[in-house]
């Protein structure tokens, strides 16, 4: 069971949807999509040190990264099942759209949606990234290693 | 894990839906909403029995029924996952609150979503009623047992 | 070419939307949803008579009724093209489920849809009804025919 | 300025919204709507009971009632503003068409819209109480005072 | 009338959309959006000749494309039909703001919208070329002669 | 209570939204965001000018700007009311998520909303930049301001 996500950087909102998951399966991969062709703050790396440090309390979570398309990494991978957390409603009609063109391009390959808790619901990533950089607090949105991490990379002088 | 529904009858939608759960979970409880509120075409029990006949199939599938709050089922049997097709974009906005709500009775219980293939997206029970009233032929829309116990319902001296 | 609804009764957003239509069909059949389940305030004999009167400015339109099925009604007719209005943007996903279902139930019967104007899409006859009901004034969102008809109706001692 | 509402019965989501909009204006009226054609479990004196205990604290709040149309209650008056809490997104469709007729009913009356806490959205008046009508514990979900006002309603001999 | 779209490049998605209009209208006209703004992978005279192929099976269909506003190509041609195909739901809300603002900018001109067949409601551009850079079978989801050209395109080498 | 916007440039829409929220309110401040990040077609200074000539005659409207982060700006100024105007349905989820955000970082800090009005909803900034850079007549879209300064921006030479 693989959970994949852009992850730049991980939220309040990913680890509550993982800490979720990994209530309910015996083992859980999460899974950083490098997308090079989307500007990133974070490198894969840092995407997966820092999800490292804000899932290392789940036992049974590893996290990795993958290049390219999902359908063929979980193919790869024997993996048939891929759980998304959902934050806007409307984040539902395109997840709807990307989970039948996988289901069409890896036949036997079914996604899940888990919504994230209401009150995690609002914080994406970009909206982090913006507020941090504005310097405004986000050590309530982010797990501590993500708020230092933006610190160093947005005010690296300070 | 549980999926619970109201299946008044079960439609191929329902069929293709449980039949992707039993691929990623050990076992499957599929329980019937009994609620006596809503007017029902078919008993608690002829429902179960529809479900069986198109579950059988699958070995790791069970069927049940339970009256009154999906909560309290769920606690009564330990049980912590919920598993819920969705049709239409629209059922999201709806069985969000639904999950929200049962999340706030009962902490530890998570919903999880899961698409119905789009070939099969606009089967709902309530459309398959109203066509088979008009003796329109629903046999490509539900399994078998259910388009012969429609036909024995609505035109019993056929 | 049908227009199929319920027009219990027409609105000026019904008026608008046909006439549109008529605008790009060689002829328009409007078609009264005659459907025995809901209570309507009009017969469908009363709601056709509105129409008339409130289309009649439309030289290829013509209205009529049916009972039972959609697809039967235009397959019977050898009708293939189903037009629809759309209000608010959540009918259009309740009005997608239904355009997939007849295309499953009738394959080649293809559903078209068109917007209220902006100006007219709030015009709902539920609405109407209801404010009609409470001896508001509705003249500006029916046609006079429908206005006289409400007040007969609702207040028939007046 | 006027909240409007069913309030059958008021919810913690209820009192949220009214808390807040009652922070930005001098005063407040949150008025009942009386509307008899719906089964209400509680009388509109009821409702208004639970919500003067439920907003006592709040010393620029009134509650009422009224019966027909908004647009009229606004009129006779003098109200040119309604304020509408909104719970989920579909809300927001429905509520906006309101707004829409409203405003072309009684031009110069504008609505304004408040979403509800996102740890309280899910919380629907038709929820709480069925949730109740099956003994659940909604003491988290609405005031003390509907609470108590449930218990007595749904299970009178206890 | 006319079917305006980017093709860049055309899908089963889009041919599915014009063999369904073409069915209802005595001639159809397909219109490729130049947009130079907009970054494409294929050249517009590119694009009308994918179309070309893969729509020659219908009589009835011409392709050509333009440079600049609808509502301009649309009034030098004495067009007063636009059809527009539609994915996702939340398409309807994109289009809609457009075919109104079409209609505000050239009185007379109306939008009809089409939904997608399900099972091909997931095909977009964007997905098709993105699965087609990483090399991914994408045979099933476009034309014959678009697959050739995607190939040709991405990988010249091959 | 600010009204916070790009207007990159003002449109009778937001000019509808300004005048209706100026009627609730002693004194309403409309705020340009900066926002760098962005490429306007105007400068801050320039749509704080349009915005001015086009809401003169509202004597309780004042205009300014801000760069950075809006619960900063409306902190320092001990604003605790933001209305903004939606236009479309999908407009509502992500006004949504930003409005949680904001309440997040800023306690207290309340987002009201209010839809433009219907014949005005589809006029958005963009698809205006879009139809007068083709040289298509915006004049009935934007203030008088505004489309003289659009003409004088895109065709300096005229």
């Amino acid at each position: 069971m693989v959970c994949p996500g852009s992850f730049d950087p991980p939220t309040n909102g990913h680890v509550d949807v993982v800490e979720r998951v990994a209530r309910h399966f015996d083992s859980v991969l999460v899974a950083v999509i490098e997308n090079p062709s989307k500007t990133a703050l974070f490198s894969p790396i840092e995407r997966i040190d820092m999800l490292g440090a804000s899932l290392g309390h789940l036992g049974n979570v590893a996290v990795t990264s993958f290049d390219g398309l999902l359908v063929d990494f979980v193919r790869e991978r024997g993996i048939t099942l891929v759980v998304k957390g959902l934050r806007a409603v409307s984040d539902y009609d395109y997840e709807l759209q990307m989970a039948e063109m996988n289901a069409a391009l890896a036949p036997g390959v079914d996604t899940f949606f888990l919504a994230a808790s209401p009150e995690r619901g609002f914080i994406s990533s970009s909206l982090v990234k913006e507020v941090a950089r504005y310097g405004g607090d986000v050590s309530h949105l982010v797990p501590d290693a993500v708020a230092v991490a933006l610190r160093e990379r947005l005010f690296p002088t300070r």
